[in-house]
């Protein structure tokens, strides 16, 4: 199946000069979505992990089934203020200015090997953010999955140190 | 399993005077959340339907995993503005004020049979919102599932004419 034939491209949204790629075609049908989850998962095969973290709000949509289907816990990603117990945080940049990320801080165990999924890779802030939350709770990252990756944005830069797999490269 | 000694009781959270539901327990722990899906999953033995809506953020938790295990596409709902493509839109209300949810017009055909998935039945606010989209666009909620309901705060009342099913009961 193609996949990338499946994404839709909308230009200036949310700004002008952003290509927005939407992924909701892949979601709406049953068929693609749940190829888009086995490819991810494909690229699971024989990596040891003990958890999944997924980012609010569309890393939730791809890394909850594949929480449900390896039988490992699934760590959300919040924005500030939505956990209501005790947190760590990392900050990101956006185009203008820096937004905050949350996760429990009983979320993950020293030593545990933490598997990263997210619908795209753009800038890679948002993944390096989770990175350093993870490390911070001596959590190992062994995987980092993406359905998307808009190669000219440059994340895998960013995200050098860590093995990477997206499953279509735009 | 006793899924309901998994969930965390944060007094005052967010505000004073509420007692809030932390499913964090639940999702963290693989072989729990596994269970917490497969127990939405059993209430769908024999149901026929279409598609599965879920809203932004927590719905997505559990709403994707029975899009994947179910082969149904899966339709996020998501906050004013982040939807790119032409949209139906419903309010719902906050304790002061309101807010709006977005849904993908072509996200649900007239006819199509729905599921809705959510984390937690409070006031009904956003499931009802949920209906009247759905609605507009043609479709029939089939069933609505919910892990955990707070029955004092009377939901069900709201939803009296669609047919709800929920996990845990507080």
């Amino acid at each position: 199946m193609d996949l990338s034939s499946k994404l839709r491209h909308i230009a200036d949204f949310p700004r002008p000069g952003i290509d927005f790629i939407d992924i909701s075609p892949v979601l709406q049908d049953g068929e693609v979505f749940q190829y888009s989850v086995d490819c991810l998962l494909n690229e699971l095969d024989g990596v040891d992990f003990d958890k999944v973290v997924g980012s609010e709000a569309r890393g939730f949509i791809f890394g909850a089934p594949i929480s449900y289907v390896t039988g490992k816990g699934f760590v959300p990603v919040r924005k500030k203020g939505k956990l209501p117990c005790k947190t760590i945080s990392a900050c990101y940049d956006l185009e203008y200015g820096s937004d905050t990320l949350e996760m429990n801080r009983d979320a993950i165990l020293p030593g545990e090997k933490i598997v990263i999924i997210d619908d795209l890779l753009a800038t890679g802030g948002t993944v390096f953010a989770n990175i350093k939350m993870i490390e911070s709770l001596g959590g190992k990252v062994e995987k980092i999955l993406f359905l998307v990756e808009l190669r000219e944005l440059k994340g895998r830069e960013k995200l050098k140190d860590y093995p990477i797999q997206s499953i279509i490269e735009l």
